[in-house]
């Protein structure tokens, strides 16, 4: 099998990439080691940068988004029992975000892809890299039906999250640095069938930990509340579930709606980064190169900045044998990325409370809470990274 | 011996809190254990917010301050051997800060206190405090020539700093409750005599550690480096100084100018809390009751403030037999003082290298300076706290 470039997953970045490369004339294959409905049926990230709607929107990918997505135009941080609104609108130049779920994005990306003539190979898996140093690189994978194939290429795109394979093909150490870091805390996540309890997002700093309270339709909605990463979802019953979110949100009017909670899950804490994005004919992109905490709300948008840049790039070697872009991509990838890697660290240690965090260093995350919630410069500083960097 | 409020400590919040007194015609009496050559020779802290320096244009000491210290537009941070300019004139309305020794302030206050009939006993040991909790509280103290004797008052103020004995009459525990932490470094700080390397401060990140650049006069400068708070004055030979700080701030042009070096020291990092700040008829000011890191400039400052605060619910109080000021005291004086908390711990996390961070937090330092180096509502931010905020 043979194509231009070959995918390795169709998460955001693979999903886009390949259709940014369909626009530029470009022929792709995307493999993907899952079935079509586990992807599209798989809840993920909510939180859409006022970016990566604009690029959604620019590649005909944008009408479901825009009629059932919800545009915010600020969120709330709330501290000792109060909520003080971050007017994204207001402090960033009238961006804002979209809460539109990522299997959502995942299920019009897929359709429009299909729509378009593209090639995706579900419940394909790669099972690694050969040749990605020459000029005609290799993705050995095994079919839905299980047999051994390759799939030619002369780019590979490693879209394939955080464990997919093909990261391991730069050699670490001797080309690869990996740079990761653990937080000692935990999401529990819960779906509940509920009504709203707020038309914005709640990000909650309480003695008793971090919580947020976000929204998924008008029935469904999203909460987390902060646990031991190494906590179990058995332990904890509906009502106590119920009763840990009430006492770190409740206070000065504001109460909660319960609902039916028909998903938990339990995400741990972690940032990684690995260095470089590329190795000969390789790109990496998205979670295939770096995670990050969901306190910045920023993992989906670096995946679709990636692939951005990425099929800039790639664009230019077709069209014009220029081969500065590709090998620029690490580098202008990185800037994005860290900056998002430092926004969601930021966010995790303001809003978050650590076992090793003593009593004054609970003190002086609430003099930081007063001055983002008071200083339109600190505020400014959270507006302008929670909606994200334009595109350039 | 009698007098209406008793200052124990002629340090920076002492002196002006008794000037400041002495402008409302209210009398007190400043006990210092030190002499007051001891005093005036002790090099601290350097530099005057605009706030600060405005309290002593407005009390009288401001004339030779005005003369003979430098008014700064703004300072650097430098990072990746490369400088960029906070420019805290632009960004923070047009204030700025004066660079300005605080052992040049206490000389100021001292001649300024006692050519208005000022009274303070040097070499007057305080040894504690009676009956704080009665309207007739009395210091216990120890004269210069080793007689024992009491200060009876209507008020006591405990500016007698960190390890002074004013703190210890508020029991711990039961109504004093401490927040404290330490940071795992300290600065190593020497004078030289040489010319300035630059006319503003250069606040440096490197691998190697954190490095500070400043100046005390135009013959007289004052620089730091981060080392281990346990290291040794006398494992640092004066080639080895200035080979490390040679290390961590050369490049891209830059060259510090060498000269004699006439003083090192070493002092650890701490943040230190003590809530309340009163009991009865006693109030804390300045150190006694808080310190910070250096790395945010605050110490002399909060000092300023607290003195400031002080004086105007003693002064309301004599003049309307008013108390709520004086009520109100520790929660108004501690919106200020965590504030500088949370900048002083800001600053020393950007720019020092910690023992326990990794490549990871290396990596998003970089990033974090990029953003306050590049972003202007970050550092808007930052100008707005170093110039600090205005004495209300």
């Amino acid at each position: 099998m043979r194509t231009q470039v070959g995918i390795v997953g169709a998460g955001p970045a693979g999903l886009l990439l390949s259709h940014m490369l369909h626009l530029r004339g470009i022929e792709s294959v995307i493999l993907e080691s899952r079935s079509r409905a586990a992807i599209e049926a798989t809840i993920r990230a909510g939180v859409l940068e006022q970016g990566t709607v604009d690029l959604m929107t620019e590649i005909g990918a944008g009408e479901r988004m825009k009629r059932e997505g919800f545009v915010h135009h600020g969120f709330e941080i709330r501290f000792q029992n109060r909520s003080h609104r971050i007017n994204l609108h207001d402090l960033a130049n009238g961006r804002t975000i979209t809460v539109y779920a990522q299997h959502e994005v995942l299920k019009d990306l897929i359709e429009l892809r299909l729509a378009t003539g593209g090639q995706i190979l579900f419940e394909a898996r790669a099972e690694g890299l050969e040749d990605v140093t020459s000029d005609r690189p290799r993705i050995r994978f095994t079919t839905k039906e299980g047999a051994a194939e390759e799939l030619i290429c002369d780019f590979v795109a490693g879209c394939d999250g955080s464990y997919g394979v093909c990261r391991k093909a730069i050699p670490e150490g001797t080309v690869r640095q990996d740079y990761f870091r653990t937080y000692p805390a935990g999401w529990f996540g819960i779906l509940a069938k509920a009504p709203p309890s707020s038309h914005e997002l709640i990000y909650t700093h309480h003695e008793r930990g971090f919580a947020l309270i976000s929204t998924r339709s008008p029935n469904v909605q999203r909460m987390y509340f902060q646990c031991d990463p190494n906590d179990k979802v058995a332990n904890w019953s509906d009502d106590r579930i119920w009763a840990e979110l009430h006492a770190r949100v409740s206070g000065d009017g504001f109460r909660l709606k319960e609902g039916e909670i028909f998903q938990k899950n339990i995400v741990p804490l972690r940032s990684f980064v690995a260095e470089p994005m590329q190795h000969g004919r390789l790109f990496l992109a998205g979670d295939a190169a770096h995670s990050v905490p969901p306190t910045g709300a920023k993992g989906l948008n670096l995946a679709a900045a990636d692939a951005h840049v990425l099929a800039r790039a790639i664009g230019a070697y077709y069209s014009a044998n220029a081969t500065d872009l590709l090998e620029a991509y690490t580098a202008t990838a990185l800037r994005r990325v860290w900056r998002g890697q430092w926004f969601s660290w930021y966010m995790t240690q303001l809003l978050h409370r650590f076992p090793d965090a003593g009593a004054f260093d609970l003190k002086r995350q609430l003099a930081e809470l007063e001055l983002v919630t008071s200083s339109r410069a600190a505020a400014t500083m959270i507006a302008e990274n929670y909606v994200g960097l334009p595109l350039s």
